[in-house]
């Protein structure tokens, strides 16, 4: 396998010349975009290549770690009482007089409306034990116990995530945040900011191929039942509005940030971390898919 | 003349009964349901019935005056690079990483997100010096130097206005906001709350259907052109999504707001303000509606 | 006003060279770009500059003689169940199994799908009726007994014409069509491929300024309150998405087509026809609003 | 197994009691809305409950034969050249002047404007051809020789398509369909009026499950990548706009039609045909989705 991985990054290495690094936050747009990392995490042990241990930011892949740790707060079903679980490219349709309120069912966990909305689920007396919380979770499925903000990534993010606060309001108007908005985006910036690398990421995908199962302790982190629900619904919207298309050519379930990584993981099998700076239109690495769909392929990885 | 708005206001006091008076802000829902009434500001004199001198909020009907001033400081040409005068009921299509931005033709200064546009296009060093402007202005065009800020409507627009707040931070996000939203929502909220009456507006109307002229004094408040742009913009948009509908049944420029006021202007003949709190499911006075179209037939008001 | 004319269409010849041709149908493509004309039918005589009797087809100028006719046959408010008059750039939303129905108040008179609509509430024995009836009414408002279909372009839009059959079909899903719907669209394509000049189209607008009464004949052809009926919604929808920006500029009731004509009516004053084809993006001849706008300027025409 | 799918079924017996029996096509509505059958068809034999030899038509379940034939024909990647794979709720934004064109990644092959797109990718000299091909391909992958269309159901259709064929003439529009619309909507509508039973269904599922490979044969009817790819489509938009809670809650592809049919397949395990004709607001079985719940829950056959 780790033969694989060589072959698969050192073909796929010219794709990184394709697309365009993320740039709208301005610390983003610094990312070395010809960096280019692979890491499977298989019960066997682990094989990598390239720049897998280069640190970027987790960005969207924060969303499913949001809604892991809502679902064990409040279990799957309080949570699709909060949001949907249909793809969409519409978070919702119009912002007007006439419709004052947001339609649950427009609400992906996996779009930044939703993604907030879920962070808000994760149970906590204010934001900052909301936010240790979140950060000592991350740290315990990526066993990574120094995991740590990028503080200048946050400090952008922060400062120019005025859609970010449109959506929070708009949430906010629904009902569908308690507290403090500003307060809620700080936690969900400083998460978006985590630094971490395709081994973190990895470790995430081996803990939901294995439904929850810790391969180090064997101990049982997350309910089975939970897990299946994640990669449920990683698969039919982890990967924006290119999700159909990713099940047709990798079929396994996976997330994106426009740092540039993908955590992806094959039920019963491995947990994947891919990072590649430089995004194709739809905010996903145009290199980590390639190097997915030359993977899933090599070794029938897809699920279907 | 008086006649006329004697028998009409009695002839439509029935419809007060229908509808609903607005309450999506707590202290808009205590408005008296039952009240009705007309003022008609002409060259030869005014005319009233009813509930004329009963105060209620402005709301939406600080719109245009959002964009006469606007106009004024800036000219109508620069003021049509921030804004559009498409009529939309969609203020935007979609807020989601592939459209960052919005589109100017999308932003209608008769819908909130181009009102609160428009009201930061209002020059002034801060925005308490903004307000100050905005409220010395809207007492010159009513003749009505006792106009206030109603603190309690203020207090509650404030409190409850985040679907307000999420258009302000969708603005900022676009570059269309400088310095604080906050701070400019807090002199959207004030005017919004000012408290006025039939008079006011209908002196308003008066000042719009005499090309900017003011009645007593002759002077030129606005250039005649801005009048007209303004009335322009009031017939294809001054009631919401029933603006195509009052053009077919009234004819003549108005803008409604939900406090249950209208002000309506016929050009070359009379300004008309309006009383009547409980609205139809677009926000628009239903008994006022009534009223205008009631006296449009018998007084050929119609431009058209 | 001779004088004006002339100098405007100078003026604006240059504007022709701006925009393109509409193509779509390719008989519409061969089209003369340099073509440029103007014409104001007035009660005191008309006047007119360049190729003013140079024919064109009148393309979406037939939508208002669709409703001018379906208002007479059936009353403004049985039209009105049918078709809303509401602007907006969408005529639907959805097709999907969720929304069998169209909603009324989507389907505006002046957009493809609501013109079908009305021009089947046209009353007729069958659809060669109803083509024979709408042929003579519009013979008898532009005073012009020699109109007659252009074989060319109606066999061109027949041929191509497969969008307005989709929204034909639309309707008659929605219970908005009796009868066939292939019938009914040779009705809205033979229409829409006359033979006119700007003469022609100078005769509907003095009708509808002149609120329905003929100049020649002092008759009554429409009601006045039809004829404001009319005005009103070329005021709010007559030019496509551009509407709202027209009615600030120009200021009078208009209805472009895509052959390059505009129609347009300064109520109490004058007729307009207007001929260049070269369009811009939303459809609208580019010399022709530079024409209007001067002319509108100069002689105050606008309504506001 | 035999006793679960008895257990199940009786359990869910209750849900044939809630929904609606589809009836827009009247002839649906003679469906008999307490029939409940199951087929599970695996390596080791079939197993069966209820009304399982019920007949009904397939309707939207034709949509993966659709795929399936002209993948077969053309490739994956011609394919995907004319339809997208994204789930979707608007199949298209907007038919006006400005969008003359539909986009391809709007056209997904499980709704209708996208399956009547690749029904005309099947390769045959002619509709009656064409025909002949998917009724014989149809017949071969349920082992029944005897499929027929059901006459009335297909008269039925054919006289209240008016929706599909606006679908039609916006594909034809958009250059997306060859010759006549008319007739490849006969194809279209006789193959969704083809009768099935919960056999017939099962065993396409089960051809899925196997990766194309014929139980009793061992012939490889279509390539493995061909089946993963059916599969993968199924799972992000076979359940209409029901998908993404399907996958989170039996999570295996699957496709419904509102005949009361659904067709799943669990990949390496088996496949599943069932019918009962009440359905939910999005169109899905509500006692179908019912027994694949509880099936998929008590078998794990999720393959997440």
């Amino acid at each position: 396998m780790q033969e694989i991985l060589n072959r698969i990054l050192e073909d796929c290495r010219r794709y990184t010349l394709e697309g365009e690094v993320a740039s709208y936050i301005p610390e983003l747009g610094k990312g070395n975009r010809e960096a280019i990392g692979i890491y499977a995490a298989t019960d066997e042990g682990d094989f990598f290549a390239g720049d897998w241990d280069e640190p970027f930011t987790i960005q969207s892949i924060a969303k499913p770690i949001f809604l892991m740790l809502a679902v064990r707060d409040n279990g799957i079903d309080v949570v699709k009482q909060h949001v949907g679980v249909e793809a969409t490219g519409k978070p919702f349709n119009a912002i007007d007089y006439a419709e004052p309120l947001l339609l649950r069912e427009h609400i992906n966990p996996m779009v930044n409306i939703g993604a907030i909305a879920v962070c808000g689920l994760v149970k906590a007396a204010d934001n900052r034990e909301r936010f240790a919380r979140l950060l000592d979770f991350t740290r315990r499925i990526t066993g990574n116990p120094d995991l740590e903000v990028d503080q200048e990534v946050y400090d952008s993010e922060k400062k120019t995530g005025n859609k970010n606060r449109a959506l929070g309001y708009l949430l906010k108007n629904s009902g569908m945040i308690y507290g403090s908005v500003e307060d809620l985006l700080d936690v969900y910036f400083a998460m978006c900011s985590l630094k971490v690398n395709c081994r973190d990421l990895a470790r995430i995908g081996l803990l939901l191929a294995a439904h929850g199962t810790d391969r180090e302790t064997g101990e049982q982190i997350i309910p089975r039942e939970e897990a299946v629900f994640i990669n449920a619904v990683l698969m039919t919207s982890g990967m924006y509005d290119g999700s159909g298309e990713f099940a047709t050519t990798v079929g396994i379930p996976a997330k994106s940030g426009v740092g540039g990584g993908i955590m992806a993981d094959c039920p019963g099998r491995m947990g994947i971390g891919i990072f590649s700076p430089a995004l194709d239109k739809k905010g996903n690495s145009v290199a980590g898919i390639k190097m997915l769909e030359r993977l899933s392929r090599e070794m029938q990885l897809s699920i279907f």
